[in-house]
């Protein structure tokens, strides 16, 4: 198909489900946030995250409300305007923004509580289990009072943008949204609603540790869509043997990926979400981008090894430095021949987990330095900041691309890494990334405990001729071009039309 | 079926499996270790432990060779010296010892650095996962000539001890001896050969996160036996999940609950292991027990909790002391009117994650007494020693018995509690338990992380009117009654017999 084939499907798609409604997408943050100017006057800026990016594609073919919470003390004062938000979504009302403004501190108690030290942890196994977490009286006032309070402002949002319409399409997002499928179906019975995790679904045994009124509530949150998705096949399946495990009024059907509850059938599907290419290869391709490409260039030794992550635990960016040093110190003819660009985002800072974990990524960095840096050579180049041209800039200028995260519903980094290549890169990706499953064929695969295998793989990929490295990279780039973000969005759009309809 | 109608049974069904043969039964830890005594003489000990009482009865109907590992120097002195192991043994020969011997330095590695600080780990989900574990140069030696080798030391031994038999009966147990089969199996393609393991088998996601030599191994040798034995329902289950993820050539039937590999067909099952009622109710019906139980009931208030463990991460106390603490806040005409009787056993002192969890349990119940307490009111009496008689007097008082673990194979003492108790006793019981899934009919369930949910529980516990105790207790002990440890060996002696027969 072609990007032009593929443009027309997702437009005929999205018409098919819709006919002249707009469709309605729910998200924690949304495409455009504001903040106060000195002047007293709001200032709309520009979202970031791919999510924002993905989703906004569809605004290209339908009209779209979009449902977003108020982050900002801006966007609570923008909530109360409209003229503002109509001013701000420009003369074609393609993408109408709204929010779901709640009280600053529910709003608090649902995202700094529950959505990110809570189920961000769980879902990522980030926790010494034996203490942590410690579901206290507080986490389940911030459960009830937040995180369900904030799910039921969304809904109210959602119901009053389709108050003339019995069958509304709605899309809900990511594990801040759990919960908000149930309202709008008790006030819409024949509401079309849909459900994306973006991050990675834990087995039972995960969900077993959590306060049962928490984990009932999720699972019977999403039962009341008609289609869950997830990232990947054993992410679905999880959920399967979840609502099997604490649903005992839902029967599952493993063959049919389908839950039977309360006389309605819930979908289980998996979308593996993917990049924009033509929005990745304009930014690569600019001008700044490949300046900085040139110049990182300039500083490197011959051979090349890349990394790309926010600054985040699961991204077990601590074990990539340790397999970097048992490279160098297995290998002594890489010592001075290599260099390590660590391209880190920064990211949650504000969470004490997050600048731990900092603190011991910067000392690995300086060890390693320390240990086999000699004048002229730094053995890893560390830059800590939020520069997307930059990261591709040396994602393009990759021999090796390191994506060993402990668990990710995704990783992105991996598709553009392959989209973004001008020196054949090799990919050594973690078989718990979610992308393992569509790149297991050209990538290399490492386990994230794993140090010396991780270690051994970067050897391997060094070590590559070039024709396994351009074979390996062009059957991984043909997957990104086939599978890409419109293709996710295409076939979820397709899904709901055809299982609900 | 009274006991002795099961005893009759045992001795049928190993009789069925094993003709005029013995059975060989191996194990880390044997019934009988060596100390070398101040004259240099070797004095035997008798081995303590939940495993070496079960297996010890099978001793009683027939003729058994049991394989341990050499421990200690006197071990391995007594390895050599087959004289002093016929003494021990004593004149009937019924359990006849025998060491698997390797050097200190190769059983240091394979117990030390594999077996209790990496695979007890692992299956408990005990680490920070962003940090640990580390697979490492160290931990990949330890594997292969520390677990692999001692492994490999047991098969010898096995083999020597049937030199003239083709089709010998083995039993395998647990965690220290997942690669022993191959090694048989290859030099005896016709023997008998079964693995039972005491342990949590976790979900696929946690396999997949370590080296793949090391879960290959794992899966690779435990296929090399006839039925691959498991506690629970659910960890058959993973098994299989994870032998459809990480052996390509294994075909697995969930309906069956087999692997078919190499024209070889693998049978899984689960046999939840239980206590030894009688050995049991000796041991808590003994003159000491009673007195000291009458001691232990003069020194507390009206209402008794009692809980008993190996101080463990993984038994999850901590959780256990704030449930208790958010007991005392929300009830307040508990204070002064409960205690809370902790005994906990030392274990593994030389980890420091035991020696750090062990403090923090301490600081816990010293905050509880400092904070509640009053003159004449201690609310927590910790019991901090290996006093099985005084921990069965324990639970024989108790009014409520948590039993909270973060994770557990089984859990003995929640089966113990409801065969001793004296007091109707109410058994709060963690949902992640083994025991849970035969005693969720009785028990008050709870969430391990759930602080809130086990406070309320304990308080539904204490509020309990007498007769719904009793009914409760009185399902609970006849579930222990029929599925007892003779029930477990049985069960697997028969499947054994008619599996591969």
């Amino acid at each position: 198909m072609t990007a032009r084939e593929a443009d027309t499907a997702l437009g005929a798609a999205a018409a098919a489900l819709l006919g002249d409604r707009r469709l309605i997408i729910v998200t924690n943050r949304g495409p455009i946030t504001f903040a106060s100017a000195a002047d007293g006057s709001l200032r709309p800026r520009r979202g970031s995250g791919g999510l924002v990016t993905a989703l906004g594609q569809v605004g290209r073919h339908v009209p779209v409300t979009w449902i977003a919470a108020a982050m900002t003390e801006g966007d609570r004062r923008a909530a109360a305007d409209p003229r503002l938000l109509r001013q701000v979504a420009g003369d074609d009302d393609a993408i109408r923004l709204r929010f779901a403004s709640v009280e600053r501190s529910v709003y608090e108690q649902a995202y700094n509580v529950i959505a990110n030290p809570f189920l961000w942890f769980l879902q990522h196994q980030m926790w010494s289990l034996p203490e942590r977490p410690v579901i206290d009286a507080a986490t389940m006032r911030a459960w009830h009072r937040g995180y369900v309070a904030l799910n039921e402002a969304f809904a109210s949002a959602v119901l009053a943008q389709t108050r003339a319409d019995r069958r509304p399409r709605i899309m809900l997002h990511d594990y801040h949204l759990y919960t908000a499928a149930d309202p709008i179906r008790r006030a819409r019975p024949n509401a079309v609603l849909s459900h994306f995790t973006h991050i990675p679904w834990p087995p039972s045994s995960i969900w077993q540790n959590i306060a049962p009124a928490i984990r009932e509530g999720i699972a019977g949150g999403l039962l009341a869509n008609d289609v869950v998705g997830f990232q990947t096949r054993r992410y679905a399946h999880n959920f399967l043997r979840m609502i099997e495990s604490f649903v005992p009024d839902a029967k599952v059907d493993y063959d049919e990926w389908s839950v039977r509850r309360q006389r309605r059938t819930i979908h289980v599907r998996h979308y593996p979400i993917s990049i924009d290419i033509d929005a990745t290869l304009r930014v690569a391709g600019s001008r700044a981008a490949r300046r900085r490409a040139d110049e990182l260039l300039g500083g490197t030794r011959e051979r090349v090894i890349v990394r790309v992550d926010r600054l985040e635990p699961s991204k077990n960016i601590l074990r990539g430095f340790l397999a970097y040093e048992a490279l160098l110190q297995r290998h002594a003819a890489l010592r001075g021949a290599i260099s390590f660009l660590a391209f880190l985002v920064p990211s949650r800072t504000g969470l004490r987990e997050y600048g731990d974990y900092g603190r011991k990524v910067q000392n690995a960095v300086d060890g390693i330095n320390a240990r086999f840096g000699r004048a002229g050579w730094r053995p890893v180049q560390l830059f800590y900041e939020n520069d997307y041209a930059q990261a591709l800039a040396g994602l393009s200028i990759a021999d090796v691309v390191l994506v060993n995260p402990l668990v990710d519903g995704m990783n992105l980094v991996a598709k553009e890494a392959v989209i973004v290549s001008q020196r054949d890169a090799v990919l050594v990706l973690s078989e718990t990334a979610g992308a393992f499953d569509q790149m297991a064929d050209g990538a290399l695969p490492v386990a994230p405990a794993d140090v010396v295998g991780t270690a051994e793989a970067l050897a391997t990929a060094l070590a590559m001729p070039v024709e396994e490295r351009q074979r390996r990279l062009a059957k991984l780039r043909r997957g990104v071009e086939r599978e890409d973000i419109s293709w996710w969005l295409r076939r979820q759009l397709e899904d709901l039309a055809q299982l609900t309809g």
